[in-house]
């Protein structure tokens, strides 16, 4: 099968690999499209190798496609259904091989290549707003870097609950797309952030302190959202892609009873991912199949352009996904 | 009655003041002690005033006496009852009026005076490693500051429950009273703690990285303990004596998926005492009761020697508890 090769030393080619076998409980997926994400650029650079039992140099966290063959004990999905899903890596080629209870069904009224687009961003939306800060409906939604993947999830799923949502991006462009897709509040972010002015620019366009934050951004940004956070404020740390460090004011956590919270998808165990999974099937699938939320694409390339695909990613200027057309 | 007044200017002395009454849904009662808190030298420094509803000027944030008047509708504790609790102030006095639902009944093998130092640490403690953390039984917990009150309460409950304890102080005669309380590793803090260091010292120390840290000092040693928790870590932030603010490695924090709570008691809803009470009758009074925890006392002075005794607390040679005999 052909795939997308990633040694670690910043290359992206097209190669040739077997056909993965599905090992019992496990099932093998014609993919059809698989997105790209933050984390492809790190293992590109060699600063995200993939953990043991996938592929080492197949990239590639999420997939959408067709199952074509059941491994033992596999009762769902079945042959021919139509999945997608998150992993560990290996979906950016024409085949993979993953846990079936990491597959969730596509709603029908949604294209498979629109779907290798959702499962990274929307559970990781999913997880961070409800899994880890238990949003509430009603309540004041921060968003950093609203306009990638993650950040137009956020804001769909925020609103679809009955939440205010305010958002940050670094351009006037990537800020009304977002409020096309139901942003209620729009910061333009300088370049560099003076915390305590930037968390009064946030709680003064939010109408008040911020209950839960996304943050995909990192650095100074997670100095100021403590500052903007309500008492009882959530803050999930989603990115770095400002900085791996800030600085904490610890005061302002312990008054305030803040909880701070620290994701990533890829390392959890086969059944923290079957839970989210699962929670995703029960709290996501029915928002995308009803069309109250939708993934947002950027632009669809095929496999064969992956390196121009990584590059467009690279260059910070795309509102919502790149995906890979595996087919 | 007499009471300490704290009129946030530095000075402690002994007034008078009209004995208070019970409204509807509170109990009036006859303070026999009144241990002290760090939070009560806070606010003799005029640094932490008291919140609306407790008098303004008489401290003490945890009581433990004899009930002797019900409000309108009270049902328990009857008159008589030997309860002790915690309040947002007014405990250093001969009378205190309190909502009924934060009286815990004083189980009949533990005096009143020493009852007095038990519900503001215990309740801290409590409520930091169980509702917050949810330690498990067989973790590794981490307490700094262990020869503090709510330290020799966290290694107490952590053992109760079955977990391994590491603890640091800033003197070796705190740390060996501290293992004779059952602290399995104890560690001697230099005055200047390099965070990497220190996490390097801890988990050697501890056999392993950390699942449950609270810490009640602040400053760098929350780096440290972002450092040394174990994946998928809970780090509880409950006092700031080395500073308020600490650099946050925010990478570490996501790829170990930790979480950070901030906690104090205080400001929390009459509704989030009532609940974090009954979680104290239910999970510490029992261990109270057999023996398995206990409060651990350094004096008790009498009311008339309130400025004594907060010298005394704020001179940081005292190992567990000063409490106020207020009979």
């Amino acid at each position: 099968m052909r795939c997308v090769i990633s040694l670690g030393d910043g290359t992206i080619s097209i190669g040739e690999r077997p056909s993965p076998r599905p090992g019992p409980g496990e099932v093998r997926v014609r993919v059809h499209a698989a997105g790209l994400n933050r984390a492809d650029l790190l293992q590109r650079a060699g600063f995200y190798p993939a953990p043991p039992g996938v592929p080492a140099d197949i990239p590639g966290l999420e997939f959408a496609g067709e199952v074509i063959e059941l491994g033992e004990g596999v009762i769902s999905p079945e042959i021919g259904e139509r999945v997608f899903g998150i992993t560990a890596g290996g979906a950016q080629a024409e085949e993979i091989v993953v846990a079936s209870a990491h597959c969730a069904v596509v709603p029908e009224s949604l294209d498979l290549v629109s779907a290798g687009g959702v499962p990274e961003v929307f559970l990781t939306a999913h997880d961070a707003l409800r899994t880890q800060a238990q949003l509430l409906s009603g309540e004041r939604v921060l968003v950093h870097a609203v306009g990638s993947g993650v950040g137009t999830a956020v804001v769909q799923l925020a609103r679809a609950w009955g939440c205010e949502t305010t958002g940050t991006a670094r351009t006037p462009e990537k800020l009304s797309r977002a409020q096309a897709l139901g942003l209620d509040n729009a910061i333009l972010a300088p370049r560099e952030i003076d915390p305590l002015a930037f968390s009064a620019q946030i709680t003064e366009a939010a109408g008040g302190p911020i209950d839960v934050t996304a943050d995909l951004v990192g650095g100074a940004y997670v100095t100021a959202d403590v500052l903007a956070s309500a008492e009882g404020g959530r803050v999930v740390l989603i990115g770095t892609l400002a900085g791996g460090r800030c600085e904490l004011p610890i005061l302002a956590v312990m008054s305030k009873r803040l909880r701070l919270f620290g994701t990533v998808l890829r390392p959890r165990s086969r059944d923290e991912k079957n839970a989210a999974t699962a929670a995703f099937v029960a709290e996501v699938v029915p928002l995308l199949a009803s069309g109250a939320v939708a993934p947002v694409i950027e632009t669809v390339l095929p496999l064969a352009d992956a390196e121009q695909a990584y590059e467009l990613l690279a260059s910070d200027t795309t509102f919502g996904k790149v995906i890979l057309d595996c087919r």
